[in-house]
């Protein structure tokens, strides 16, 4: 397929990269021009302004936030006055609610198709291709697009015809890996003061009942105390959370335990370090603990990516 | 080996039943006598006093809460006045930390030995010997009692010398339970309002980052709305929240978590029903959402028994 | 001094017609023409349009919000277009701090100048000119509407140089009678379970430690179950908590208690009904206790007013 | 009237002479004999034995906490077994619901009276008879103890024949305190941070809406970092904090703005200090925002006195 991407941040190299060994026809488009060197290696066309990324079936948004994506789409030689009749844009970025209602209106008016898909997955994921893809849009549109989500995930969900609704699964998915955060950053807190191991409490937690990658991953973090480098920085988190805030305002549905968090994420970035890890939470509550935490730098960034897994 | 079992509730009938499967001669003791018939028609001897149960190598006691145990324990003719010099007490019991180290204090003055081990799991674990077992006590009583935990469940999880950090270890699984419960209750009632089907948006948590059983059993009660009978009734849950507390508090750790899910629950038991289940606090984020919420009874227990595996 | 002022609503209302008996010369402008009438009775004159109300030395707003601000100002014929220079902007609305330092930024351009003046107190305070007025800005612009703060209010507070330090005061302000609210409820809830009466303990507090105007009108209101109509309606409280925890994410500060208030707003809308005062999260507080709250309806609006001073 | 009285704290000091002024015949005991020497100067007899203060018509306590009382009270010559038929025993402690109720059922059965009377007022206060008094018991046994309550306060507030209402009250109106301390905390921290002086915030403050007593005199001590020496010192704050969550919970009442202070308070001791004054909570507001405190050594402890009036 004829496809357009723009964004190749850490998440969007790796799909693009993935969309070119599936076969398909990938034209790339970043704003920093130099991350689009690799994609051309590997075989990418490479668009000089948007609207070059816009002359294919698709074009595919990865990109860091709402204000990122209004500018892509609605700016003057944008998407949405470049993409052609019937054209599809898929929208993987993490955005509001919100937008993506606002997206769903404006491609509709414009004769173009919208659809959302929100990836689950960290960079080293989407690398591999092992992404989970959240998806809701036109039924034709989202078969369409079914061979692309196929190359980048190792599964792709479907959550029915309004777009925004992927996005919602998204940020409340979000939502729930920050609670994991802090749940453990308190029972592992609370268990380290009363002298147990947390490497060993944590093992046993994910041999029987949490079992689950999300726990491995977070729960290794806080035990190595390994936030630097940054997998999902502080600010990404404090936005996720504000977006899964904002769509529960919009509802009417208060999230107790997101205002929750939302708190910590200030708390840690009026510290004044906005490159570390959303996870070290963790670090808070260990001081509401009494227990200094020495945040340890990574030795190689090698051994922090496999810490990670 | 020769064992006493003391109390044969939902869970420790299961236990008992298992110990004497694995080919131990145990000696049962309740305080409602009726429910020792059916383990002794399995070949266990029926105790007429606690002493009697304490005849043994090890007692085991598997009790409802801390005045329970102190009561069997610390009564006139209790298990403190009649187990046998380096004989063991094994409490399975979900119980106080300061209790756990008052009763290790105890037997080790009265040249007895005690082991702590909580276990994880439902009763249909208990009966199918599924049980996780997380124990802490002096090495070589611990050694001792390696088959009957082996017995009782499907790992045995060590924790040290000090027993009481077992039920560190328990209270603060509890605890994260909890936790998970209260967050899939704010998750549903976002994607729910917002209009997505609660059992889509479960499978493909359960699918991907939460692939665990925690989620997906709690998950279903929630999504299903099945808080009745309950599996774990809400004053149960509550207990556990205050002995997580009180741990907490004894430790100076803070617990923001547990506070806000120990205020879910007093609102639960202010409606006047203490018979549902722990997890129908989701009832209370639903009706926050402004979204009121119909607890359905069980159309017959065996099709609940299988939702919630 | 000749005036315009923008925006008679409920508080506006009183503070104009205040302007005119201090014998300043008002010109008047609101968007719904009619209700400039009775501020004609008094002496008044009338704007056509936005731009009728800035020919004075000083333009007035108090609008409801950010966006009416916004339009209000930077429309194309707003009050950015047609002030004359050196001319003062008042803003007496209570809108962000953001919106604040905006207004502060344009008008220095345009060599206008612009002063922050929210206010605090109801409706009837504003009638009788007994607001409480928190001024930051240009020394000698506040001095020179000094007339103006005496004339609409009984106290004149400053905050130094930088406008959206008032705004700052103003936000906190409502923040801190909001968790003011949510105490009374909570202990209110409490105390009436276990049997007292709420007015003979409400009376208690308010002769003793708590004998501030806020706990009083507020008390009242709980005790009284007079939620209707509003004096200040939850729509508008959950807006200032918004604009507070704003205000809180820009600095880096988390605020908890707003972050809770924010949550009982959220439930409180979530039930359908926009049209109660704020207080009424004290309905959500009675309800978690097992109490069912029944709003009462005013006999005569008379008889509220007075219940709330 | 031969009154007895027991415990001669910062409080009971204070209150016991002017019990003396008032003309009373007071017997007084205290645990550490030598407190009892300026009470003697002034009048009082030395009660060798708890008894020996049982002999009159009432006797009352003013212990720190549950377990002094019940010591006090249930030892084996303690008030319950010494004092005689009819005579009355006022406790003025802060106690628990729980206690209380223990208290009036014992002693009804002993033939003896019961009343509660705690006190709202810090030592100063207690010095200067003008505590206000919360008072429940039997109506002529109150009627016989008015001009005790005359002599320590200047206010009696009545909350009828149960006993354990005048606790309830007690308990909710720290609770009440410990509200506006974080409220004050919050608020000063966001505004601090902003740029604004916070005497300057707090003289706004408490000249309109919050002009009550407690505002000034907490936000004083938060705007001077005033914590030591504790006028109220963090254990205590806890423990009644811990006893207002007791009473909610066996009533079903939750109070989320208690269990948010709560954690407050355990972070607080966690640092290992516990000599500070519970308002020291405002310190973890400020370092949530990135703000180091350094707490104030008072230069004369009769400045920090006079500060916190």
């Amino acid at each position: 397929m004829k496809v357009g991407f723009i964004g190749l941040g850490n998440m969007g190299s790796g799909m693009a990269a993935n969309l070119l060994k599936a076969g398909h026809e990938v034209t790339v488009y970043n704003r920093t021009p130099a991350k689009m060197q690799p994609l051309i290696d590997q075989g990418a066309h490479a668009a000089d302004k948007i609207a070059d990324a816009c002359r294919g079936d698709v074009v595919i948004t990865m990109l860091a936030d709402d204000a990122a994506v209004e500018g892509t789409v609605f700016g003057d030689s944008g998407i949405f006055n470049s993409l052609g009749s019937n054209a599809i844009h898929v929208s993987c970025s993490t955005i509001s609610v919100a937008l993506s209602d606002r997206l769903t209106a404006a491609h509709a008016e414009a004769g173009q198709r919208f659809v959302s898909a929100p990836v689950f997955g960290r960079p080293e994921a989407a690398a591999a291709g092992k992404l989970a893809v959240a998806v809701a849009g036109p039924p034709q549109a989202v078969k369409t697009c079914e061979p692309l989500f196929q190359a980048i995930g190792q599964g792709t969900f479907h959550f029915g015809e309004k777009p925004s609704l992927a996005n919602l699964v998204k940020l409340s998915g979000n939502f729930l890996i920050s609670v994991v955060i802090e749940s453990l950053a308190e029972a592992m807190a609370l268990v380290a003061k009363g002298g147990l191991d947390q490497h060993q409490y944590l093992d046993f937690l994910t041999s029987t009942l949490f079992n689950a990658p999300v726990y491995k991953t977070y729960g290794g973090i806080i035990a190595d105390k390994k936030f630097r480098p940054a997998g999902f920085a502080v600010p990404l988190g404090l936005k996720d959370n504000r977006l899964v805030l904002s769509a529960g305002e919009a509802l009417r549905v208060p999230l107790p335990l997101a205002s929750l968090i939302r708190d910590r994420f200030l708390a840690l970035l009026a510290r004044g370090d906005e490159s570390v890890d959303w996870s070290a939470i963790a670090e808070l509550a260990a001081a509401d603990a009494g227990q200094s935490v020495q945040s340890k730098e990574a030795a190689a960034p090698g051994s922090v990516a496999s810490t990670r897994r």
